[in-house]
């Protein structure tokens, strides 16, 4: 399958997703963890296209998300740093969810400059990341809203 | 904004439906009425990007769909025989939903051979129809599988 730039912009735009994990973990600093991740999800028929995109971008890995569904999920700090913050900054997004980019964008500047591995920085990932799960269950609660109105109309 | 045609398969790819519609309606010749529908529903912080898409195709309305959701709906026949066919042509979608525009595709040439006005032809239209309704309930149960993981991970 070939994959054009704007392909996927586009279907990031409709599926992609933009998240930031804080949870304890002993064995670091602070002791807690932060990553970074991209996800697509899609219906396990289409994990081609996870494939394919992950093909694309030389980074993530396709695995199982939740029943009939499959993501590809992009984790490693350098593949952000060197491959998909470039690609969606010479690539903008052009939904509302370039704002969540934007501020993935900043989480993941910050934890190149080690910034999560100090109370101040692990405060301001805190609060980006605060926002950005505001923002992506504002949005999800949409989804529901579209699932509910499908129940009616059976 | 400037829109891509890529941008746009691959955000149909991601958000996009086909729909046929059969209905009830005295006044028609069989006394039902078949209307093919494309529809990319949004969350109405991205009204923008729907009112994007209905300047690229020069057809469709943007209108009001569930709570906090927007869509742009094409249901004009002619729209769908001289823009979005032939755009879905010349630009195949990259997931499985180009077997959805495949069956609405037929759909759309039955409708232009005026074969929803006889029983064979509204027969083998209702085929079609339950065929892409089948498809889209197991695409939208995936959703709210989504939607419930995320209730979990609260």
């Amino acid at each position: 399958m070939n994959l054009n730039a704007q392909w996927i912009v586009g279907f990031t735009d409709g599926e992609g997703c933009f998240h930031i994990g804080i949870s304890r973990h002993p064995e670091m600093t602070l002791g807690v963890q932060v990553l970074a991740e991209f996800v697509i999800v899609q219906h396990k028929r289409d994990v081609q296209v996870l494939h394919a995109i992950k093909e694309f971008f030389s980074c993530g890995v396709v695995r199982s998300n939740h029943g009939d569904r499959m993501c590809l999920r992009v984790r490693k700090l350098e593949h952000h740093q060197k491959i998909i913050v470039p690609f969606f900054e010479t690539h903008p997004l052009k939904t509302r969810k370039q704002q969540d980019f934007l501020i993935y964008r900043d989480v993941v500047r910050l934890m190149t400059d080690d910034a999560h591995l100090n109370q101040d920085g692990l405060l301001r990932i805190r609060q980006l990341s605060g926002r950005l799960e505001e923002r992506n269950e504002n949005s999800l609660q949409g989804k529901v809203h579209l699932s509910e109105k499908s129940d009616e109309n059976k």
